[in-house]
């Protein structure tokens, strides 16, 4: 099944636009290990969400151990929910397709996050597996976005010429763009250039974007494929043995937040 | 020791500028193991290089062992001769910081290569390490580099800002830059902005870069500094029983053609 129409079943089921990133962190975890930490997580929340995104780096910082979490953590998630690697990868084409076959083939992630530095060739061995999906970084939600993204082209911003190309890019239909909640007028642009693809949106809790804007810009013309990525305030809701349920509790007061601007967005 | 003293300390007494690229890419590799094979290649040619720098797509492409196979690797190399993580990593602060521990705390590495794209908060949690090395892609080696780091802002090509930037940001003094071999002009313009710091050089080899102008306009006023990095024309010099001793022969074989144009280029 492509990945469009994956994230569209479990977003109308799950009646959400919320992503949760599984980004475990030992230092803000409460004391339990990494893996039973994101097996609770996914078992309290998998009715609430259209998608999970585990984050590499935290599983890198792991260790060795930390890419077994991961794949079991990928296993745990019910199939019928899509997973986004958030990876951030790019590199030249032989290197590319290595790291296209570690996300797709070998992890089994049904999208992944690239960087759009390297251009076409580092983007192509991604968007080849046809049934996946690639969100490229078009407006990052952090502070260091401006240094180079804003830069102007002939009077276009960068994230604005990378939208641009990620649409004549998009020859199989499966490429989407990362855009910060935190940068509502930019999510606003983008969204208007590229009316039909999905948009991954960081930056809500902890970063401290606007939901009320990232909902009311984010989602297309039929108010559908948007994603709303929350990480920290979700799975650090509580660091006592309560963690599983607080995080529950928080990821359905979002997703139903969302709802509600959802309707009167329309 | 700071990473750019361990890097002349091993360019001097190897007298080279060679980096050999570890990616090991079973679908090129005679019939051996992985770690195997880097263990031979790195016992035949440890006399003749600067610095190694594994790729990390082709470690992750291997599945769980192949992190396995990169720590051991790394442990094989000798403890003077420099290790390169070629990771190309950028992500939001605390994400980059999850990166860095990474690959500088849990993998040992000596220094990373980074992504620009997300500005200078996801570049200075690798920074922070100060006796590490922290390459920023400038300039790239592949064809789709042209794709956004040739968009011009007042007359700047992208690269050239960044490589301002790496300079501005160099506090440290820990910073070094990508540019590949393939764009000698681009090289050579990026060495007269940034006349100290260590260059990255990829592109030599199976990509086609000229080697004459890569030495040329790479090293620093004192001809030190530059980093030449070859993979495949070594890695896969022979697919035969003979391979590790034909890595040799090439790796000798280009180091000594680096060191006849240092001779030319004073």
């Amino acid at each position: 099944m492509k990945f469009t129409d994956k994230l569209l079943n479990s977003s109308r089921k799950n009646k959400s636009w919320l992503c949760i990133g599984l980004d475990p962190d030992p230092e803000l975890m409460p004391g339990v290990d990494v893996l039973q930490f994101n097996k609770s997580i996914i078992d309290a929340t998998c009715d609430l969400v259209c998608a999970y995104k585990p984050n590499l780096a935290f599983y890198e910082a792991l260790g060795t151990e930390g890419l077994t979490v991961l794949e079991k953590t990928i296993k745990h998630i019910p199939g019928d929910i899509p997973v986004i690697a958030d990876a951030k990868r790019g590199d030249i084409g032989n290197t590319a397709r290595a790291y296209a076959r570690a996300l797709f083939s070998v992890l089994s992630f049904d999208a992944a996050t690239v960087n759009p530095y390297l251009g076409y060739d580092s983007i192509e061995p991604f968007i080849n597996y046809q049934d996946k999906g690639v969100f490229i970084l078009c407006r990052t939600s952090n502070k260091g976005a401006a240094d180079f993204q804003d830069l102007r082209t002939d009077g276009l911003p960068l994230y604005e010429i990378v939208a641009d190309k990620a649409r004549e890019w998009n020859i199989h239909g499966n490429i989407g763009l990362v855009v910060g909640a935190t940068y509502p007028e930019e999510l606003k642009k983008v969204r208007s250039m590229c009316p039909e693809m999905p948009l991954l949106i960081p930056g809500i809790g902890a970063q401290g974007g606007d939901l009320a804007s990232a909902v009311g810009y984010g989602g297309d013309a039929r108010g559908e494929k948007a994603i709303i990525n929350v990480s920290r305030q979700i799975l650090y809701a509580s660091n006592g043995k309560d963690f599983a349920q607080a995080a529950r509790n928080v990821a359905e007061k979002i997703r139903n937040q969302i709802n509600e601007y959802r309707r009167t967005a329309r």
